[in-house]
């Protein structure tokens, strides 16, 4: 195998220590000592650990309290071995930082008191200052200390996946006021993607400033447009978000059932464009325009015999044979039903099969 | 314009006043005199002669009295004056007729007493005889009395989509369980598609018997699969129900976010491809084998102001221009929000733009 490549790329905001982690060399389009792997919603409900320290504490306290989010985001780094952290947080927390009443209902999700419709709601979604979110500087300066030479990926949701909560008031399936809206009042539209991408900038500009050496994007629900809406209302304020950071951290975009808009999310400016598990990865590079890709292992497979996992983890290994570079995760969030044993596992095989000592 | 053209194909089981009936047309490849439309969900909670009638009904009920069916299958009919009825039912109801414990919950959906998870519980699932939905052929006996030249669709679900609230118990995002399933033990998965097909097979023969001149497959979940294990694992047993039909009425298929599976869809042997709202129907079209193709406004947009609604159900028009045949539709279900009065227009736009004295 090859010996150890340097990153092709130095990034601004990074610690010299880490630009040649697996990660960062990857995120580069350079060789690492091996594939590097971690694991969406790798901190969370599939944890007993997690589920101990969170027992009694609402989530958004919890995302607003350092201490339980280093813990939090430090847990399944030190029971899988995984090459991320990713900083625990919630994709409505900038939201709430800036002062929209929100809460989020166990078992429900983000609940809105005063949905976004006119004009004047906008005035609700002032500027995030750094001050608003402390707690967060706090935590990513404590985790980085703690993480030594694992890399820490900042976390924000993308200015459509903040808009469909909203607009529509809380979690949905169809999205429609949110398209309605989009199609039916442009102008409005436009003035609130722009308040909520200097939201979502200024809170990923918080982290990488405390020491956030990479940044996923989720525009999670973007899967819900075609190209054209994406390409026209959504892609200009994600790509003014990545933008806010670009040279100084790589940035990683990521959303479910994207398959049509690969070449567009490619094409907003991230270095590494996150793949769910309906197209493979072969097939996704001939769609991202080239770029390094995250993904892409069916997170209901975990829930299968190992047999089966080790199967699909080889397959997903083998597709991303030829990749200018390779971020392994899932294709979506770990299942809260999915077995610790089991991820651990699959880190171990994708290090095993893919480092420098692997044959 | 063109002058009205017969049927390239006669259906061996459709009388012969509705063979030149423009759904039947388009969907034999030929040019019928308008584009006929009809829409997913076009019965049900948008309109307000539904709830009437519904009022203190439960779902499985209504399904159940060939009164009502009748009455919430032609109310669309009347009010829209669209080029189909689709036969009101649920995708349980024939698990339902063949003894399966479950119930439809208000605001949840079908919720299974015991979900089927060894081949044990695959003795539940006796096949499907005409005598177990009297009802049914009532139903569609009246119907097609009352309907006059509008083809009456018959529905039902397919296998994987029947599979995957058997398996997971109820509603699901993720399909988790069912995945684990059909991945982790196969045969035990083959053995329980089988039975479903022969189910929905002869569901949708019991249709066809009494009058029903075309039939729809939805497989509303398959979307969730990669394009491998749809091909592998889903496939086989959709073309199974269609293959009961073969030549006796056109057949559709129709899933939600199968843009990756619309060429391995249109494999299975059905006349039609239904296409969700994310794929344009002109790409869809290179993707389905150059099948006449049904679709695919957005159903979202129905809540945009008329204008808007105007202008992209003249988009999908012209993205259908060059197809061997399209059925008009929407690419998923009406919204319950939808204004039933945006709908009515909807029909006369398409009707007045693809009608022999268009222009």
């Amino acid at each position: 195998m090859t010996v150890r490549t340097a990153a092709p790329v130095r990034w601004t905001a990074v610690q010299e220590h880490l630009q040649d982690s697996p990660l960062l060399v990857a995120a580069g389009g350079g060789r690492p000592e091996r594939t590097p792997v971690w694991f969406m919603r790798q901190a969370g409900r599939s944890l007993p650990e997690y589920l101990a320290v969170r027992e009694g504490v609402p989530m958004l306290e919890s995302c607003a309290r350092p201490d339980l989010v280093t813990e939090i985001t430090l847990q399944p780094v030190r029971r899988y071995g995984v090459d991320a952290a990713i900083f625990y947080s919630d994709i409505v927390v900038p939201l709430k930082a800036v002062g929209v009443d929100l809460d989020i209902k166990p078992g429900v999700g983000p609940v809105i008191a005063d949905p976004v419709r006119t004009a004047a709601d906008l005035q609700r979604l002032r500027p995030l200052e750094p001050g608003d979110v402390a707690y967060v500087t706090e935590a990513v300066r404590s985790l980085v200390g703690e993480l030594g030479s694992t890399p820490l990926i900042g976390f924000a949701g993308a200015p459509f996946t903040l808009a469909t909560y909203l607009v529509e008031g809380g979690p949905s399936k169809e999205h429609a006021r949110t398209k309605a809206l989009m199609l039916g009042e442009p102008e409005l539209w436009a003035g609130l993607m722009s308040r909520l991408a200097a939201i979502s900038a200024a809170f990923l500009r918080v982290q990488v400033d405390a020491g956030a050496s990479a940044v996923q994007l989720f525009d999670s629900w973007a899967g819900v447009l075609p190209r054209r809406l994406y390409e026209e209302h959504v892609a200009p304020w994600s790509a003014q978000v990545l933008g806010a950071l670009e040279g100084r951290v790589p940035r990683i975009t990521f959303g479910v059932g994207t398959g049509e808009l690969l070449g567009s999310m490619a094409a907003t400016g991230a270095e590494v464009v996150g793949v769910d598990f309906r197209v493979p990865l072969d097939e996704a590079a001939r769609r991202a325009a080239g770029k390094p890709l995250q993904g892409n292992l069916d997170p209901a497979v975990l829930l299968a015999p190992w047999p089966v996992v080790e199967r699909e983890v080889l397959r997903v290994l083998d597709e991303a044979r030829d990749l200018p570079g390779h971020v392994f995760n899932l294709g979506h969030g770990v299942l809260p039903a999915s077995d610790p044993d089991v991820l651990r596992r699959v880190v171990e095989l994708v290090h095993e099969r893919t480092g420098t000592t692997a044959g």
